[in-house]
């Protein structure tokens, strides 16, 4: 018989127990960090209609659009229907959809799967986990608000446990009012940022040579170089606002820039963000055209070859093409399948086991099933996540099973057993084996996990 | 400037954020259940090839292909994916493909979006969760994890607090068996079981009617009726497993499915679930001509119009289309967008806070900003969800928004307060509002809020 092949799809990843218990235990830190800073939770459809995800200017290439592979007779089989590519148009047509019915500033937090339709390279995928937040406002919104997001970011980073590392925050007004005073026309502005962008990754030289490639004379492209380099990386935090407010005189947007980085840094520090954890970086630019104010980017600083684990930034307008309000706002997102994958692949994460129970009542005696049941009715009832061996096997191949999936401790017990009122609790971490009697077992268990980590 | 309509798209829910927190209360307790009994959590990617959803016999209208919006120069656009319309289909691929990589019997749960594309219907979604879960054994799998599954169900939905429910249990065999004896041919035995799955909601007289559309004697037909009305509802379950001992002469089948039904019922009370929470129906008999032995459905007592709330059951074989190796299985599934829709609709599900964090810190004093940010990350470390106001607003309107968004406590300090180091906390439920030192704070509130369920 012909079987279907099970050619794994490319750029659509898929986790083992093992994986995707380390991958829930991650995404329950980003959710746990969101709900204490007071974001709400929204869920948007994965579907969109087509021209909201165009209007937003979307990569059409990257786009999947859904048809019915059978249509009813006489339907088109093409709906007007795609998937989303992130969740910040989505937010967009919710926020003006339900405009009258939300409460803003609107603190709103989302965790989905989005998909891009672009041709497999390595690394990138093609459906993956987006995990948002942003606070929308309605005509204003607190820069204070700008302020909140690291903290955030600290926050859920530090609880992962997977080092050091520094989030590097900018503001656009900053680079754009510089690059103004070198007489830059707004017209280059969108794509000299997202040239800037690239600086790390590619270098100097290179950027100088692609600024030029627009048009920019060397020297104009020289002066960037400095002033992006020189107050890049070596000044720490009070020296840099300093520097930059020493050079206000500029013009107004580079001074309003100086001023709202001010008081980001400022809020940051009142939030208890350690010194060490942030950082001014005048070469964050991010690419998109969409960020007017602060912009953020986080680095581990052991891992800098990961890029920016989390990235976002402050917008003046959220919903311009679906309603006439104005919906000032700022939020980041973090695309956690790659991090969690890197993270993984580069050993921050350890894989363990197979089984989120860390309890396997085994079964010796057939003839016992009942009481084995009972057992894991017990344990569970107590809270204690627990598996019961439910086939025929020999205890000696149950025990393979339960080291083989991860468990911490296995319940033994045959007729002696029970006709003693005894049970046997083996610890599978350190191999040894207690018995105690049947009326213990929870609390034996009990202490047994609490010193088992 | 015209803008994009913001019409809903039919079919495709989406909740509030008040309603969204209780739909995620949902999933957890959900979660919870079934990790508490040892399932370990796998994702599969929404999107898998055509050919595989096509193979298990997924209905071709419902299946959503993808094509990419814009191709690339001579690139076709169309694609060989396709959204999943159910879990179970991805599984058998999952366990097919990665099965020397998995420990077997392989416990699994999924949480996931599954998508339809069928014509929109009153109360039908084209995209909706699906909660499954399912335990697969290589090459045979013990009838003691049938006894399992209503336990799992038992516990999910009493945590759930939405009243009374019953899990009707039945095996195929018993009607199979009965069918067969009736000279039914095995070739109309999947039509049979369709027909008289619909026994419940379109009463005796039209599936006698359809029987007999199918060719069925009407003498044939009545007995049909009988024998599943008889047996169906008015004895308890002892009562009802001795009449079926009794017949069990009538063929092999039905005795097997007798003694499997015996078994499960006997591993179901010792796991502990209450008699009144189970029963045995006949006519449960599942459409799918998927199951193979035991089958399930949930019924709220009080609100039987919503249908089967869980349902599932034994299968032979998972995955015969994508490997040789026999794998058995036994699961269920939730519905849960649809059941949260209906519990929220009948009020047996509770829509409240917008918020899921309970303290708002408001800022009276803009020169004060830093305390009220210092006083939110205090809240915050000592593990309370806390969002604090940032904008510029009178108090009577911050605590309008605390009103509307559902915030349990408000914590006020102006100037005067910060100055005698003291704070007041105003509890938003009962009214009452306190004053206490600044350094009691995390403790006041923690006191506070254990009282305000």
């Amino acid at each position: 018989m012909t079987k279907t092949k099970q050619i794994p799809i490319s750029g659509f990843p898929e986790f083992l127990p093992s994986e995707q218990i380390v991958f829930a235990q991650v995404m329950d830190i980003i959710r746990d960090g969101f709900e204490r800073y007071g974001f709400s939770p929204i869920e948007t459809p994965a579907v969109e209609r087509k021209d909201v995800l165009i209007s937003k200017g979307g990569n059409e290439k990257e786009i999947y659009t859904l048809s019915r592979l059978a249509a009813e007779k006489g339907e088109d089989p093409n709906t007007d229907l795609a998937l989303h590519f992130d969740l910040t148009v989505p937010l967009a047509r919710y926020v003006a959809q339900h405009k009258n019915l939300l409460t803003f500033p609107f603190r709103r937090y989302q965790i989905q799967k989005v998909w891009r339709g672009e041709r497999a390279q390595a690394g990138r995928s093609r459906e993956f986990y987006q995990c948002d937040i942003d606070v929308i406002g309605r005509n204003s919104l607190s820069l204070l608000t700008d302020a909140e997001i690291p903290s955030i970011i600290y926050q859920i980073f530090r609880e992962m446990k997977i080092g050091p590392f520094v989030i590097r925050i900018n503001n656009r007004k900053i680079l754009q009012g510089y690059f103004q005073s070198l007489d830059i026309p707004m017209t280059q502005m969108t794509e000299v940022m997202r040239v800037i962008d690239k600086l790390e990754k590619i270098g100097t030289d290179k950027v100088v040579h692609e600024l030029m490639g627009m048009g920019l004379e060397e020297a104009t492209a020289q002066k960037m170089m400095v002033f992006l380099g020189s107050l890049g990386t070596e000044l720490n935090t009070d020296e840099m606002l300093s520097q930059l407010t020493s050079m206000t005189e500029i013009n107004a947007q580079f001074s309003e820039g100086v001023k709202e980085l001010s008081v980001v840094i400022d809020g940051i520090r009142a939030l208890g963000l350690p010194e060490a954890f942030f950082q001014i970086d005048l070469r964050i630019a991010r690419g998109l055209d969409y960020y007017t104010g602060t912009v953020y980017e986080t680095i581990l600083a052991d891992h800098p070859n990961l890029g920016s684990i989390c990235s976002g930034g402050r917008y003046d307008d959220l919903a311009s093409l679906f309603t006439d309000d104005k919906l000032p706002g700022v939020g980041i997102s973090i695309g956690v399948t790659r991090l969690v994958q890197q993270l993984m692949a580069d050993g921050l994460l350890k894989v363990g086991a197979a089984t989120v129970a860390p309890v396997l009542v085994t079964a010796m005696d057939e003839n016992r099933s009942r009481d084995y049941l009972r057992l894991g009715t017990e344990l569970r009832n107590a809270g204690i996540a627990t598996e019961v061996y439910l086939e025929k096997a020999r205890l000696g191949n149950q025990l393979k099973y339960a080291n083989k999936k991860g468990f911490k401790l296995a319940i033994i017990a045959g007729e002696d057993e029970f006709v003693q009122n005894v049970i046997q609790i083996k610890d599978l971490v350190i191999g040894e084996q207690i018995e105690c009697a049947i009326t213990d077992l929870v609390q034996e268990v009990q202490k047994r996990l609490k010193f088992s980590h």
